[in-house]
């Protein structure tokens, strides 16, 4: 069977997969120029929210469900370059906390890697994905509501930059089912969940206040819907206040979700999650006083391609965060980036001999260039300091998975090497085990070498075999740093038994 | 039998215990007008380090030399107010963490609590204490050294500002023990030691020589000792470069523990810790190039006094602290002192019922002021970075009880009130938690009425009986915040079962 397209012109190919809550979503998009041009949209109603159990795994029958979507997903992206696909997991895969299995299958499936992402990077791509799909005006303050299903996103912003980000714990699959169980719709049932929504939103309206919006607009499939209803029952083509009311009535008339199927405009297989999303939509008009909103087809996979598309060209939001991590947590910045030009020198002599890619390059990097920044917290224990910031800062452009890295190679850099088995314990995946530990061994060299007043101004020789690493130091070198021998034998102990110094 | 001192008197008496783990020390001191006039200075060798043992506890001997000598600090102590005297415990009591008890028993002995301090913040009570034993030099630039039992302080500051504060984990008595055993002194332990003094010191080189000194002071018994030694021996009133060599020499020579008392000035309840703090402060002055040093009484004991003053007369280095937290990590710092006034207000109306008292109070306000700095972590679980920063921070003028319950208390800000097992959990100290879930339920109620855009300008009438607490709400509350009885409801299930909310 021939390939549907030549490599030559995948070449230009971006990918983003959404796994969300409640569908799975793909866009194809094509990059000519400056330009970017969808190709495809797939969607698929996989419902995942509905597969999670209280024990964080999946129910196997979703589990299978979601695989052959994604084998058909996957037919589409093969052949696309690695570093332009992203697959983008949220709140479904956030919470299942036994799902790494799952997730592996999910990869194999694809071809592709997963990312799971937190809830406010999920907000930051949403709120790029909105932004790129309207008229670029550089000015207008919008607000941006996405209602996914397993969580809700709300984005202030202005241009294409988020200012506010808050991600809210629920969303339309699970709404639905925690509210309108039974099939049955009443009033009471969406007071309550109205007044969930207006006490989750009260203690972020007054920054959102503060910030204003010229513009409102809704990403999602809950928010389409109720676009469409309206639209085709005469309440106007913007989503108003008043639309919102007209159509809570009809709900409540209606009293059961199956006899939601008379409802003009609602597609069969949005209504089993309608009611929730639709009374978390209504919540949102009352506690923050909207008056009017507009769909817009962008969310988080055009966000995410778009967001690919900056780290291709050099605007890696990922760069941005560090820098603002260096500034916020009073890093030695111009120390840093030494030792990081040292760690990429040792990466550059043991990546082929230690299977290492330039993913991992990416991990060592930032590890390096914010090794310091638990020293703002404080001095006694600052590699731990510094691990909890990375493991639980919002930390802009950066999925989970990066964020345990980098985390566990700051709290690598001193004392004993950890183990294959506290890497695991620090929840590091099976696969990234092994080049994790090596990337500390060659981090934790590039530290030693600058613990003093004057560092060498070029690193030294290195050589890698198996676990042996083989430094060549200059005779001059042992003069300016007195200490060497004696740093190199501690960590030579710390290393073991995993490692071997030599020199 | 009569006092020896008429209360009266005992007003203007300040003192500070230093139980550190050679000696401990106290000092007592009379303020009269803007004087400190030292009274007493006691002394007893109590050699608290030797009784660690590795799991954690002390040895029950040396537990009862302890307190054999406190009980003789115990009365001269009598009679001086709690807020007047402070009870300093350094590094072996850090390291002790099976020895709750035992800081029990101190605290019966000496009638006051026991204040565990961080290195940082012991580091910076000895330079207070050096400072104010020298001349008045605004404009000054001192190293400061103090070689303690169980750890080693170097401070390099300007006038009464320490500004780089260090803390290594070594000290007189466990390097003795540790490089000097059966009674040997070897040239190549020597050598050892001075290694690791230098490993120790090389990371901070770069900082301390940037800062730079006009005069280097020694504290401490060991650097009492060998200053006494070397001006018994004709080597000079100060302790030079010279000096050290030549007493290196000798100890090397006489090559034994027990042979040191043939060293001139030596004496003879020094000695079996001396080879150990000698070999330090040779390691440091090799390591920091210094070339003469003096000797200065002044130490933690009356750092403690002089902060102790600084405390009494609105001068709370603690006030200083929590204002540069705020900073730090950007805090809404004029909502926080609304939310403070409030949580004072309803502190004056608890305190009676709920047996709380002056020190409670300010840890109350220490936590309103500071209670949103985990948001500059990450917006998610913000509570828990708050508490992580609070747990781990350097925060001077703070013991580590302090930042202990005020960490709890950030903790406890948000979610379901924690129960006294997981305060427990949270190490909080036995007698401290029923007074910190009071505290937590009055935090949690000033940010309550805080969480919307206008909160109310007064608090509301709160009266307290057991543990139900009843609020008087004005009518025209509820009209101007529409949640607040959803809020109240949800806050009423959060304290139960230990407390009831009514309105």
């Amino acid at each position: 069977m021939a390939e549907p397209t030549a490599p030559a012109v995948l070449e230009n190919f971006l990918a983003a997969v959404d796994l969300g809550s409640n569908s799975f979503h793909m866009v194809v998009a094509e990059e000519s120029g400056s330009e970017i041009r969808l190709l495809d949209r797939l969607r698929d109603g996989v419902r995942l929210a509905e597969g999670l159990r209280d024990d964080g795994s999946l129910d196997p029958e979703v589990e299978q469900r979601a695989l052959a979507c994604l084998a058909r997903f996957g037919q589409r992206l093969r052949g696309i370059h690695p570093d332009r696909v992203r697959v983008i997991g949220t709140n479904t895969l956030r919470q299942a906390s036994a799902a790494e299995g799952f997730i592996r299958a999910i990869e194999e499936t694809l071809g592709y890697p997963v990312e799971v992402v937190a809830g406010r990077e999920e907000a930051r791509l949403v709120y790029l994905g909105v932004a790129h799909s309207l008229a670029v005006d550089a000015c207008e303050r919008r607000l941006v509501i996405d209602i996914g299903g397993g969580s809700t996103e709300l984005i202030a912003g202005k241009g294409f930059t988020p200012n506010l980000r808050e991600s809210l714990h629920f969303g339309c699959v699970a709404s639905t089912r925690a509210f309108f169980p039974h099939d049955a719709i009443t009033l009471t049932a969406c007071e309550q969940l109205e007044r969930r929504v207006r006490m989750a939103v009260e203690p972020m309206l007054d920054e959102f206040s503060r910030h204003g919006w010229d513009q409102v607009v809704g990403s999602s499939g809950t928010v389409k819907a109720i676009a469409r209803i309206l639209a085709e029952n005469g309440q106007g083509l913007r989503i108003t206040r008043s639309g919102m009311h007209w159509l809570r009535e009809q709900i409540i008339r209606l009293g059961s979700v199956r006899a939601l199927s008379q409802i003009k405009g609602l597609k069969a297989d949005r209504a089993p999650v309608f009611p929730g999303g639709f009374v978390i939509l209504h919540g949102l008009f009352e506690s923050l006083c909207l008056q009017e909103m507009r769909f817009s087809e962008g969310a988080l996979r055009e966000g995410a391609i778009y967001d690919l598309l900056g780290r291709i060209h050099q605007e890696d939001t990922r760069e941005m965060s560090i820098r603002s991590l260096q500034e916020r947590f009073h890093s030695q910045t111009s120390r840093n980036a030494r030792v990081a030009q040292w760690t990429d020198h040792f990466y550059a002599v043991a990546a082929a001999a230690w299977h290492l890619h330039d993913g991992h390059r990416q991990w060592l990097r930032w590890a390096a260039l914010t090794y310091d920044i638990g020293l703002d917290i404080a001095h006694s224990g600052f590699h731990k300091h510094g691990e909890y910031i990375w493991r639980n800062g919002d930390i802009a452009g950066f999925s989970r998975r990066e964020q345990g890295v980098v985390a566990a190679l700051i709290r690598a850099q001193r004392k004993r090497l950890p183990s294959p088995a506290q890497l695991r314990d620090l929840e590091i995946g099976v696969e990234d085990i092994a080049p994790l530990q090596k990337l500390a061994v060659l981090l934790r060299l590039a530290i030693l070498f600058h613990r003093g007043a004057t560092p060498p101004m070029a690193p030294p020789g290195l050589t890698v075999t198996g676990t042996h690493l083989t430094l060549s130091l200059a005779a001059s070198w042992e003069a300016g740093m007195p200490l060497l021998a004696a740093d190199l034998e501690q960590e030579q102990e710390w290393i073991m038994p995993d490692f071997h110094l030599r020199w």
